[in-house]
Order: structure tokens, then sequence, then C-alpha cells
């Protein structure tokens, strides 16, 4: 556990805030290092105490005559800096800070807050909190919590670390995790995270042989790169990080904001930042639990066939309702499997997927039966994976699963998953055998399917994060450079931000700026038909002037527009600088797509992509990756839109150039990439697919230190 | 129970089929009639014993010297005939088949239950099952059943009443109620209802006083007009029905078909069926669990606006993200509420919703506080439900909440439900009181949200189904009546499906059909510019031989354009009977819908309306209520559609007549019902709608008696 070992296995606590009041959180944590036989040294302190639970009790931190490695601090908030004071005097390395009153009950907190994290800078000491529950470390017996944490009932060890921005709502999971038989090694409660944040603890936790997935809650992150590095990084060390990110709504958000006032920043780029590092996103208790029984398992099937056996036709029909959306299919099973199963299968079975065992298959005269029905389904090379409905068969039965599944189990790389609606209390001895057997048992066929899903998206995570991180690593590396004119104000013009883009490798439109009709004479060099609009800075809305003239066939047509649009911008803008004449030929055919570059303050620069157009704006047929990306990412992007079909053509129209489109996106994210100091947004609207190529038809720019409320929408 | 009472409550039962072989249905059948206390007389069958289980064993059912209400049947499918035959001999009014080789078997099995159905109907005997495990009716100790239904656990009576198709998974959603302290009445599996059907059941459950609720899982119906009666009247009475539509994706359906051989039909037409009756779907165990504690409440809120109280912040996040999309607000509390929490809560709490209790408020001590805080809550007017997140809260805490909580229960109205994720074995009896107050305890903030907004939903529904049961009512009854002219054969022709379009009061486009150029002359009496296409029996695809021209704008170009199609049509398709060429005019601006009628062989006529073009045919955007239904279900069907708000004018666009859309649309299920002995389909592709009025530009209508794969889609 590298840095944080003296925090996590300290060899002496001092707990700030003991007193009578059993309720006081200092009095708790003493009392759970006890219970829990915490084997290095507590020094409570309070100097009302000369004991504290037969312990001698110091007067103030500065008393302690030995080290200190960690300082647990319960007291009220006004008491918090004076204690850190003389903490960090002491050298003291770590606080855990437990009361609240800080960051999240308004300005006074803020600058308790800001002056809490100034005394810690100054001696180098670290903090946990403020306004949290503590941490547990159960290997260690290491109790530094209060509340929820420190009562029954206690966690079994395990290996699963969860770490939550939330306590309450944190160990709520950990309750559920544990009644489902799912063991713990470190709970941390990590509430304002004013210092040591989750990402930080995530990293630690990748270090620690014996945590072999990770489980977390966060409302917010200040890092978003850091939390894609850390996703990237457990994904490397092949330790599943689940994530449940709440606050993903309007209204959760703002519940958000007010709890742990935690930078919040659009769900839609930590979605890209899971996509883009295999993080497991759980939005459910039962997720969590359901996603853990099976990752444990540490098997993932190598595609998406699945083979549905039991005694329950119901309960197959469930699973393939709820696998279908989630990517998991009835694979059809080979003549050789049905015809092995039909040899232990009753008539009135079924040997085809899903199959039919017939009621009263799992039992004590059957076993043989059973063992050549499923090995012969897990050989079937279209099976990934087999989930077994034992459903409500009762105690004897589900033995007789558990203990042929088991041994099956142990000979293969394939997946097994049991749905079985049996209450506990009748089939416990059954499921400590599936339990060894590391098979996971699910409550309903949906969850099962759930499950199993999670694992074959696992799987498809890891060689898809793999790729797409070797490309990125070379670009991330990139340092940033200059992409604006030395005296850029303001949004870049369409003219400029066009040719900002070009040289990044993005294809815009042939255009050409004429100050007036005589320059009409550009006409015999571009394809008509013709699109002339008036250029200024100071003109957002260019059709609401009249600046705006499109279909134009002939020179004379030309000369006649440019008059037009700079006497409309004259006469409807007065006071407005007028730049000239954009020339720019029409783009016929192809598909609209919108791309943009948000450079978001938690993530850096985002690209996004979607469909253009009017109805695409109502659906919000958009998605989004954290830049710099590759090729391969920006088509996996494309693939994602409700609109892809049509690039592919439709009704007989050509299919359209999606190869350009993902090169396009990748030179893009290249771009926010290496201009991430100085450019704020970019917005290309419309860029066109075409048959042969694509073309960004207008684009505007807008440089980082400006305000994110200008107008930003392009418009030809 | 009306005309099944002799079923569910039988004087006498007769079980063919018992054996000294436990396992047996039969012999399982009479041990849980006497192991349960079944009051009535039970006559064992079986020509090889003397004696069964203490009791008289006859050798056949014509030798029971008294009078039978039901016999059941668990002899292997071979046997089941002769047996039923004796049985209608003697007039056994009520027959349970537990066999399966039926239907679900292959071609001998669909003969056999053929058969069976011809012997019952033969003597008036009606049939549950076969291929089912039966049923328990718990308040009489009648367990006429075999499998998990006769297996400990035993359920508790209660006030639910369960149908299922599917035993073995209708069990398992059983076992998850009974583990969640739902107690049933009746449980009833039906296997392949070749007679009493899940729908027959349900609307004998509605006249059972002591049935509250219905939940029933169903793979098909055959019929879905029953179904969306039997809907309305649980409505009408005041008994919510809960249903799970299983097979309801693709592979779902497949799996379906192969199971209980049930019909199936498109899930959105059971979707629409829902919508129109007030059913509330579940498609999960836990839906089920957790919609019935809620429902058993009976308190419906009177909007979304929820306040959320507790001592988890994290809780009321996760409330908060899963209660936006279901369609709960966390609502503004006004300034007399927030005053009065002042009071109440701690400072470094939060008043405004989510109101922070901060940790540990529920305590003894505190009983008087949390009593003020939840009336005060109550109280406000913005305020529909309350949500108390009790979250990891123990043993003392959670039984301090139940008291005061269940104590302010009993005099609002306004619904409470708690989260609580402590385990049962702690806060059993908190459970307990929580329970007797009806206030569901749920085990995470999202669910405690799904329970909220099935409640909320509940009380619309009930709103929406009594005012468009009443429109219907009166429009339901009309006579099928003659829409087709005598000698129609094959898809009518544009021309005379518009005519029968607009005669049923939808607008059609201003058309008129010619035969030459001489024709012309109708330019003059119409608004250019036209459009012109070919008409022909034998031409589906107008415009792959060149038989439509648009954008005509003189009489000279309408000359022309007729010539031209003509021509076009001769010489591509010179087999083709040409009706003439059709004239009209183009209709300009608005948005194009698609609207359209399918006479389903399950539901009957279903009126669909869609976005058109290009883009809303890959998403999906399109709706369907069962025939016929008025204006305002019309509107609610407009406003269920993702492209919905372009109607309404976006980007400067003026609005566009809704409610001449729904007028129409209204108007078109009006045609269908009154059509549906004629009519097999109905495609409007598109209807423009426009700033004032609607126009079908382009339609076919398809006689029943045709195969549903003709070409259907009509083009402009």
């Amino acid at each position: 556990m590298n840095k944080f070992s003296h925090l996590f296995e300290p060899r002496s606590i001092a707990v700030v805030g003991v007193s009578d009041d059993v309720a006081r959180p200092g009095s708790q944590v003493v009392r759970a290092l006890l219970k829990n036989g915490y084997r290095g040294k507590i020094f409570p302190v309070n100097p009302k105490y000369e004991q504290f639970d037969g312990l001698k009790c110091y007067g103030s931190v500065a008393d302690i005559e030995e080290d200190v490695d960690l300082v647990v601090v319960g007291v009220p908030a006004k008491g918090v800096l004076p204690v850190l004071e003389v903490a960090a005097e002491k050298r003291v390395p770590f606080a855990l800070i437990l009361s609240g009153g800080f960051r999240e009950s308004g300005p006074e907190g803020v600058e308790r807050e800001r002056r809490m994290l100034e005394i810690a800078r100054g001696s180098g000491m670290r903090i946990v909190g403020p306004n949290c529950l503590g941490f547990a470390n159960l290997h260690a017996n290491v109790y530094a919590a209060f509340g929820s944490i420190t009562r029954e009932p206690k966690l079994k060890p395990g290996t699963v670390s969860l770490v939550t921005q939330s306590g309450g709502f944190g160990y709520s999971i950990a309750l559920a995790c544990e009644a489902a038989g799912i063991g713990f090694r470190h709970v941390i409660a990590t509430g304002n995270e004013s210092d040591i944040d989750t990402v930080q603890l995530i990293d630690a936790l990748l270090d620690d042989d014996q945590t072999k997935i990770i489980l977390a809650y966060i409302e917010g992150t200040r890092d978003g790169r850091a939390l894609l590095d850390v996703g990237q990084r457990a994904m490397a060390r092949g330790k599943p990080l689940l994530l449940w990110k709440a606050g993903v709504t309007e209204q959760g958000a703002r519940a958000a904001a007010s709890h742990t006032a935690s930078m919040t920043s659009s769900y839609d780029y930590y979605s890209a930042a899971f996509k883009q590092s295999g993080i497991v996103e759980i939005r459910e208790i039962d997720q969590a639990v359901d996603y853990l029984k099976a990752l444990e398992g540490g098997k993932y099937p190598a595609g998406g066939g699945v083979a549905v056996m039991g005694v329950s036709g119901g309960s197959a029909i469930v699973f393939a309702d709820a696998g279908e959306p989630a990517g998991l299919s009835l694979c059809e099973l080979t003549e050789k499997t049905q015809d092995a199963l039909q040899g232990v299968i009753p008539n009135i079975g079924a040997v085809h997927n899903p199959i039919d065992l017939t009621a009263g298959y799992f039992s004590a005269g059957n076993r043989a039966n059973l063992e050549t029905a499923v090995r012969a389904t897990l050989d079937d090379p279209n099976v990934h994976a087999v989930c077994v409905n034992i459903a409500t068969t009762g105690k004897a039965g589900s033995i007789v699963a558990a203990e042929v599944l088991g041994e099956i189990a142990r000979s293969t790389e394939k997946p097994i998953v049991v749905f079985s609606s049996a209450p506990a209390s009748q089939i416990g001895e059954a499921l400590t055998v599936f339990a060894k057997a590391n098979i996971p048992v699910l409550p309903s066929p949906s969850r099962a399917a759930g499950a199993l899903a999670t694992l074959a998206n696992y799987r498809q995570a890891r060689a898809r994060v793999e790729r797409a991180a070797a490309a990125a690593a070379s670009q991330s590396a990139t340092a940033p450079r200059d992409v604006f004119p030395r005296n850029a104000e303001g949004a870049l013009s369409e003219a400029e931000a066009k040719a900002i883009l070009a040289a990044a490798g993005i294809p815009v439109s042939n255009d050409v700026i004429v100050s007036d009709v005589e320059d009409a004479a550009v006409f015999d060099k571009m394809t008509a038909p013709l699109v002339v609009k008036i250029v200024s800075p100071d003109i957002a809305h260019k059709t609401e002037v009249g600046g705006v003239k499109v279909g134009i066939r002939t020179r004379a047509e030309l000369a006649a527009a440019i008059a037009e649009v700079l006497d409309n911008a004259r006469q409807k803008a007065p006071s407005a600088r007028i730049s000239g004449v954009l020339v720019t030929e029409m783009i016929q055919g192809g598909f609209e797509l919108i791309a943009g570059v948000v450079n978001d303050e938690v993530f850096g620069p985002v690209v996004a992509v979607g469909a253009g157009g009017i109805y695409a704006e109502l659906l919000g047929d958009t998605t989004c990756r954290l830049a710099p990306f590759d090729e391969v990412t920006a088509r996996e992007m494309l693939d994602e839109l409700k609109c892809r079909r049509i690039l592919d053509g439709v009704r007989g129209k050509p299919a359209l150039d999606v190869d350009a489109a993902a090169r396009a996106l990748a030179a893009l994210s290249r771009f926010a990439w290496e201009a991430r100091d100085q450019v704020g947004e970019v917005d290309i609207n419309p860029v066109f697919v075409l048959p042969h190529g694509v073309v960004a038809a207008d684009a505007v720019i807008i440089p980082k230190a400006r305000p994110a409320s200008q107008p930003v929408s392009g418009e030809q």
C-alpha cells in the first residue's frame, strides 16, 4: 500500500475527542479499535480525563510521548484546527477528520477547510475527510471509524475493497454485499476529500496484493484525467473497478452539490472515462452485489453465446428477455450437443436452447445425467457461458446441482451462473458449495443475465482499453502548442477556425473570402452551387441580418449575392465590423454530423460527435470521449450513434465514408489535446459525411480564457 | 368467485394417479391436501390400490359414490383422455390436468389437446391446465398442486392472488414475496391454458372480496381484448393488477413459443393494452415485491413532488437520480416548512429538500423532533409523498423511526416510504411496526423511488383510464360496417384508399385522376406545385419505374409530366395495368408523420402513429393503442413521440396543428374499429401535420383476407 501504508496500518493512533458520551465519534473509534483487536497503540486525547476505557488519556496530542502515525479527530468543527496545528507540529503523517462543518456547510466552513489544508501542507500531513465515517482495515483490525462501520454485522474479511464518498450510503452497499456472502479488505469513507481522494485511494489499493476487486461510490471527482488513468491502471492490473457515480441527473447533481460539495461535471464525460478505462459502472445496490459475485469468479466469456438450461421454462424466457438488450444470445447448439443431450434428458424435455431438463431433474439419482448434460453443453463451441435455472428446486436437489456444477466448474474456463429462488434458509448448504466453486447464484434470471453480461463486457472492454490505451499513450505525451493567431480576441471567425482545423487534418469546405462584387470572379475557380455568408466578429446570427444567400449558380448571381449580404449587414447591423464575405461551395448529398470539443474543468478536452439537424438535437444522439484517441475509438463513437445505419446507405443511397469521419474525429481529438492550453470550445456544425470524404462546412473556435456563455453554434 | 367457486373451493376432489412413488404428482396432491387440512372429501383413484394414505382408493372416477367437484389428473399424457371421458360421463364440473405432453410437445400432443377439449365441451366440464403445477387456495386449505407450491416455505395467507402461466417461475415470484412478508390468497398455475386462461381467472378474482391485488405472469394471451377489458375492470374495482408479460424480445418470444406454445403477438400491443387499462407492468421479481408492498398501502400521491429526508446524503442523491426519469421531483419546500424544520434539526443539517436530519437523528431522545419534522414536511402543499432514508440505522433507531412514522401514517393520505439497509435480523421488530402501518421498507433508495413512482403512476392511470374507457365504451358498441367496394381485390389503390379515409373523417390531399395529357387542364383548378404519380394495381414501387414527377409549376410542365410517367410505366412495366395518373398538390411545410392500422389476430385493430422520414424509421419513434379511442387518447399518443416537440414549432418555425392530428388519429381508430371485419391493414405514409390541419398524402388499405406479406408502405 506504498505511501499510505502507515495510514491504513498505523502503528499508533491518537484519538482526539473521546468522552463519557458513548455517542461521540471519538469514543466510538477507541471502542471499535479495542473491540476489534487492533494491535497498535491507542492514545485517547481529552484534557478532562486521566484514563479512558483503561487506556491512559492525554491532554493534547503534544503530550503523547511516542510517535503517532494517525490522529483521528472527532471534536466539533470549531475545535478541529487547533488539534491539527498540534499534530502538524508533532509531524504526525496522517489525520482522519470525522467532524462535519466544513466546505459542505457554508462560507465559514469553506474558510475552515482552506485553513485546514494550509496547516496540513505546512507539515506534509495528509488528510482523510473531513465530514466522513472513517475507515476499517479488516485484515489488520484497524477500525478508525464511527457509526455503521463499527456496528454489527461485522463484515467478513475478503478481497473486495470499498472506497466511498458517502459513508452512510456506501456502507449500505457493503451491508448488502455482506448479506450475499461477499468479504472485504478495506472499507474507506472519504467524505469531503479535501486532500486524499477516491482516485488516490483506488490507486493505492491497486498495489495491495490482497485487494482483487475495487468498489467505489463517488459524487464527483476534481480530476477526471486521474480517474481515467486509475481506471486504465486497474484494467492493466486485472483488478475490476466497479464505480457508482451518483448525481447523474439534474436533480441528483443538485442534491450532490449540497451534500459533499463535490466538483460536478457532465455525466457524459464520466461515461466516456468509464468506456475508455473499462470501469464497470453500477447504478443499483443489487448490481454491486451481482457483479462482484460474478467478477470474483474471474472467468470471462469469449462472446455473448449463452446456453440456458433448467427446470423452469418461464425462467429461460425471462433470461432471454433480459439477455437480448445486454448483448447475450441463446445460441444454437450443435447437432453433436443435441445428440448428447437427447441421451440424458427425458422425452418431454427440450434439447435445443433453452434446454428443458424437465421437472425434478436435480435429484440424487440423476447426478450422472446432469453432469453429462452440462459438460456436453459447455463443450459446444457456440456456448460461451451457461446459465442453470434451478429456480424453486429445494434443499436436496440444490445440493446435487451445486456438487455437480462445482465439480465441473473446476475444469472449464467458461463461466457458469445459477438462478435459484429457494430461500437461503432452505438451501444454505448448496449455497456454500456454489460459493466455494465461485459459481454466482442470482435471485432472478434477469439478474443472472446481468451478471453474465458484465463478465462478457469486461472481457471486451479489456481488449478495447488495452489497444486504445497503447494508441493514446504516445499521443498524450504531446506538449501543448500554439494554435491561435497572436492577436485573436473572442471567438475565431469561421475562416480562421476552418484554417486552423484544416491544418490539424480536418477537411473543410473550399472557401474564399472576398470584399466586394468585383471579386465575383472567384466563381470561375469554384464548383457551383455556391453559398455566401457575411464575415463579421460582431454578427453571431448571420441569417437574421440577411447575411446568408444559398443556391448561387452563375457569376452574375454571385455578384448580386455579395452585394446583397454586404448591404443587408450594413443596414441591419450598422455598427458591426465587416471583415468581408465568405464564398463557399454548397455541399450536397451526404449526412450531417455535428462534432465539437469542450475543454472541461474536470476532464480536460472532450470530443463529442452527434447526428446533425433538427431531429437529432431533440433526441440527443451524441457521444463523447476524452481526447486524444485514435481512429478505432473514433469509429466506436460513430458506431454508438442511433443514426449510424444511415451512414451505410439506406433506401438506395450510397454508403458514406465512415473511415474519413473517424479520421477527422481522431484528428480533432489530437488537435483538442495539443491545443488544451488555448482552446475552450470547438463547434463544427455541420460536418458532412460524403460518399468520399468528409467536409466541415462551418466551424467556431472559442479560446479557453473566455467564459463558456459565448454563442457557439455555427450556422451555414 | 362466481362460476369458478366449486373449482377453487371444491367440496370434493378426486385425484387420479396416486401411487406409492411419492414423486408422482397425484401422490403429492393427496398429501398436500391432507397436510394442509383440506376439509372437503378426497377420493384417491388408482385401480391397483384399496387404500391410499388411509383413504379409500377407487379403481375409477366412475366408482366414486358421491358427487365430485374437481378431478385432478396426474397420470402420464397417454392416460389423460380416458380419465376425462369417465369424468365427463359423471358430470364432474372441473378438471385440473397436471400432466405435460400436450400442445407444447409436438403434433401428437396437439391432437391430444384437441380431443381433450372436445371431451370437456361435450359435458360442459371446465379445465385448468394441462402442463401445470395446479393451484392453492390458502384461506380454504385447498392444495390441488404438486412440486414447489406444496413444499416449504408455506405461503402466508394475505390479500394478493397470483395467476401464472409458468408454475416454476411464477412460484419464484411468490417465494420472493413471501420472504418480503407479502401474504397470498390464491396461487394458480395455468400451464397451457387450453380452456380456462389467465384472463378468465383474473376476472373471477376481481369478484373475490378478499383478493385486493392481483399479480399475474403470462407468456401470451389468445384474446387481447379480454385482457384490456379485465384490466379496465380491475381499475374500476380499485384492485391493482400487476402483470409480467414474458417473451417481449425476439429471442424471449422464441423461447416462449417453445414453452407453453402460447399465442404471441407484438409486445407493443400488450404495452398499449397496459396503458389503456392501467395494468401495472412488471419486468423483474424485485419489482413485483416492491410494487406489491407499496400498493398494499393503498395511498396514491396526488403528484410527483417528493420530500426526501434522512441520515444519509448519498441515499438522497441516489433517490433523486432514480426519481427523475420516473417522474418524481425533489420539490421545493415552503418557507413555513423550512422554518418548522429549522427548529428541530441541528445546524449542520439541511432544511431544504433533500432534508439532512444529521447522523444519529433516529434515537429515543429525538422522538418529538422527528415527529415534528415529518409532520411539517407532510403538511407542505408541494409535498405529495415522503421518502425517509434510515439507511444503516440500527435496531434502536429503526424502532423509533417505525413507531413515529407508523403513528403519523395513520393520519395522512400522503404515502410514506422508507429506505433501510440494515439486516432484517437486526431490525425485525421495526419492520413489523412498519408493516402494520403499511409503510413499505425498500432495500435501496432507487427501489424506494420505483415504489413511489408506481403509486403516482397508478393514480394518474386511474384518471386516464376512467375517462378514456367512458369515451371508448360508446364507440366500441359500433357494429362492423362495409367500407370496401364490392369488387375490391388486393390492396386498394391510393385513390380508393384516400376516398375511404376521407369519408372516415381523415383529411387527404387534393387529388385528381387523369388519363392523358389532355387532362392537364386540371392545372387551373389546383394549387401548384403539383406532383403526378402513375396509378396501377401492378406497380408497387412507383419511383422505380419513373412513375413519379414532383415540383410541377406550370400547365405545360404538368402535360409533360403526365406523358412522361405514362411512357415510363409502359416501357419499364409493360405488362402492368395502368389505371391513370394521379395529380396532387405538393404539400409544403409541416412535419411528416406515419399513421397506420394493423388488425392483429390477438388484439384486433391497433392504430399506430410515428415520426415519418428516414431517421424516424431507424429510431422506432412510434406508439400505438387499441382502437377505438378518443381524441384525448390520440393526443397522449402524440405526446409520447420523441418528435413531439417539433410539432410545437422549433427554430422559429410555426406551431403545427396537434389538435387536427389527434382528431385524425381518433377518426382513424373509429374507422379501424368499424371496418374490423374487412380491413387488415392501413398505411398512411406520410400524413403531414401543417400549421392548420393535417393532410394524408399517400395511403394504402389492405383487406383482411389477404396475407400480411403484401407490400404495404406507400410513397409519394
